[in-house]
């Protein structure tokens, strides 16, 4: 007997997330196990609501999967919704598996970050609670790259990608000016420093950035003050780049916008602006040189047309390999990566990238968090060890051939048609 | 007997200026009248200090001049300084002379903008008026394409292809949520509405920007909001290009940042910052939804990896014709774009772009502007005509194919050995 699929997406787009959706609808439409595809619009939220759209009429031939796969943002678009726990409230829950019961639905699969995890999750052991028959796995999916138990996160490589050819491009314009400067570069990652610390490959080829600040090293403003100084010695211009959220050495972050302060989101997060501004201002007060501050703000993240082919060949394989472990009975896991090797080929430098997909309890991934190995950074911030460029490298070594016409950026969308729900 | 040449740049960089400097190189190096090949670094005041490399012995092989082409930002770097007219001070100019004499030099050209140009020409007029046998030509060089008498300016098309894309994978991005929102995007263009417009294209493809703001045309702030009120009944997310420097209808800038007010630079022109976050207050005050602003700044004018294709290759053209212009004897010319036909292809529905190298006369571009034509704008700010699109879209129909390493933008520098001048 045929049962149905549900997808949803959480947590905020990436390059890749829709390459994940591709890569699982392509094996649900495929299965004679499964009947309809179908797809929750906004999230856990939107399910909730009933915004569930019957992605099998919509995908019509393998090319729309490929458009699909090559397309940033979120096409089944998200929420920020925290679920409770069934404990405290399980009433969200019993709605959630009534809509599902309602549909026939037999897998679910929820794509986002250690959030979308722990609803996965929780949606894992709630249906086993009741004794019913739904899979339930989780994809990962974040630029942050914070997951534990994969090798690296699906987006991750794409958002590299565009912040280090950025830093690159942003170098070479700077120095066609002559007298010295700092240009501050503010980058996603609230409280993992992986993007940013990543940017450091930029280094073995442009010279930029010069240094580097992430949340998981305690953030020094003399000795910040005294490294461009010191650069400047031989440097005209100086590239810092700074995830949007340091600390000081008293654990507090180092700047908080007042317009935001005490500010949280749905999920306990503070949030940040104004970790760039700040060291703006102190190395024009200290230093007194020419500064700039760019943010990348979301095109690092949804940057499509320089999306990393290693990140969106992967991301689709994440998504297959969490369809077909649906279908072969698994539940509660998380499908990640594992990298089999990334050594460099002697003859052409170039790194010869193999990984597999593997089940992971999502028991060790719902809410957790994977702090960035702060020994890959040099003790001066100044780059990354060997072992972080062979770590970053590999990741985005390609660029994604994506779909365009008259030279831009052709990106797939779902008409929201939501399906009536049977009574 | 062979003659020196001697090539500058000047202005703010662009992803095409070294394209230009490319093809005069290629020229020089291959031609027989032509002994050295010498850059002036730092533009005119580069050249005054003394600040001039061999470009001859750096240049090795024809692969050196195709990385050039693609490099982004200006391998002979820029100044801001302002020649005063030979009337008022002749002292700079015999000092260039005397430089460019005691090099044996022949030919002199100067890529740059309208400023660029002012200099090129005095340069001509005062070499004439010496008897000097050096033929001083112009190349143009402006993201801003606000040069008159050329069908664009090299640099043009790249950045437009970097915006209007750009705004494209914003407007994917911002799709992913589900609340009402308004996101500013601020594009390079004091003066000139040429690129925001531009941007205008997208919009055929993802269906932003939808509202542009120039300065070529009166801001009213109580239409603007209307504009997003009235959008928001049919659209969740609203996109507004806006130009760094938008007028009200008194003709006085919307917003100058006060920190800046009163600042003008070398030239005179205001420094500005601001027209995108005052329209970011505007709506959150008077729309009072949710508001970002994404500020481009250099990566609009500087980013090689997706530059045009049709620009770099023009970009190399107009070096070429200019220096073999300046071989031929034509002195006090600047190599125009002339457009011959971007007739669309019934069957591909894609343009057929010509385009052919002209000379124009110095005297009709130098220190002049051309101004965006508004009846291009849709009366409400919404898009673009067709006649806007057509001349738009075959801009920046291709990528160029980039060297990349690891992944990487390879970029094309010289070392900075000046030569020794002849006492």
């Amino acid at each position: 007997m045929t049962k149905n699929l549900l997808v949803a997406q959480s947590g905020g787009p990436s390059a890749a997330i829709n390459a994940t959706l591709a890569g699982i609808i392509e094996v649900a439409i495929e299965s004679d196990k499964i009947g309809r595809v179908y797809g929750g619009c906004f999230g856990i939220e939107g399910i909730l609501k009933g915004h569930i759209i019957d992605i099998s009429s919509q995908i019509t031939c393998p090319r729309d999967l490929d458009l699909l796969q090559c397309t940033p943002g979120m096409a089944l678009h998200t929420c920020r919704f925290k679920m409770p726990t069934p404990k405290k409230d399980p009433e969200p829950y019993q709605k959630l598996v009534d809509i599902l019961t309602k549909l026939n639905i037999g897998y679910f699969i929820y794509i986002g970050g250690n959030d979308s995890m722990e609803t996965a999750l929780q949606m894992h052991l709630f249906t086993r609670e009741q004794g019913l028959d739904i899979k339930c796995m989780g994809c990962p999916k974040t630029i942050d790259n914070d997951l534990p138990h994969t090798d690296h996160t699906p987006g991750f490589g794409s958002a590299l990608k565009y912040v280090a050819t950025s830093i690159t491009e942003i170098f070479t314009d700077i120095n066609s000016y002559g007298s010295k400067s700092v240009c501050v570069v503010e980058i996603m990652g609230r409280d993992a420093g992986w993007l940013t610390a990543g940017s450091g490959i930029a280094k073995i080829c442009g010279g930029a950035p010069h240094l580097i600040y992430i949340p998981e090293k305690p953030f020094d403003p003399e000795e910040c003050v005294a490294s461009v100084k010191e650069l400047h010695k031989t440097h005209t211009h100086v590239i810092i780049a700074v995830s949007e959220g340091i600390r000081g050495k008293d654990g507090k972050y180092v700047f908080i916008d007042p317009l935001a302060e005490g500010k949280v989101d749905a999920f306990g997060h503070a949030q940040l602006s104004g970790s760039g501004r700040y060291i703006e201002s102190l190395v024009k007060k200290e230093v007194g040189c020419r500064v700039r501050l760019i943010e990348f703000s979301v095109l690092q993240r949804g940057s499509g047309h320089i999306a990393s082919a290693e990140d969106l060949d992967e991301a689709r394989d994440v998504g297959k390999a969490g369809a077909k472990l649906a279908l072969s009975g698994v539940s509660g896991k998380m499908a990640a990566i594992e990298r089999i090797s990334a050594n460099k080929n002697q003859t052409t430098d170039e790194y010869e990238y193999k990984s597999k997909i593997v089940p992971v309890d999502l028991e060790l991934v719902a809410g957790k968090v994977r702090q960035f190995p702060v020994e890959w950074l040099l003790p001066d911030n100044t780059g990354l060890t060997q072992e972080g460029l062979d770590y970053f490298l590999p990741l985005m070594t390609s660029r994604k051939d994506v779909p365009m016409c008259k030279g831009l950026p052709v990106h797939f969308s779902f008409e929201k048609k939501y399906v009536e729900l049977p009574q």
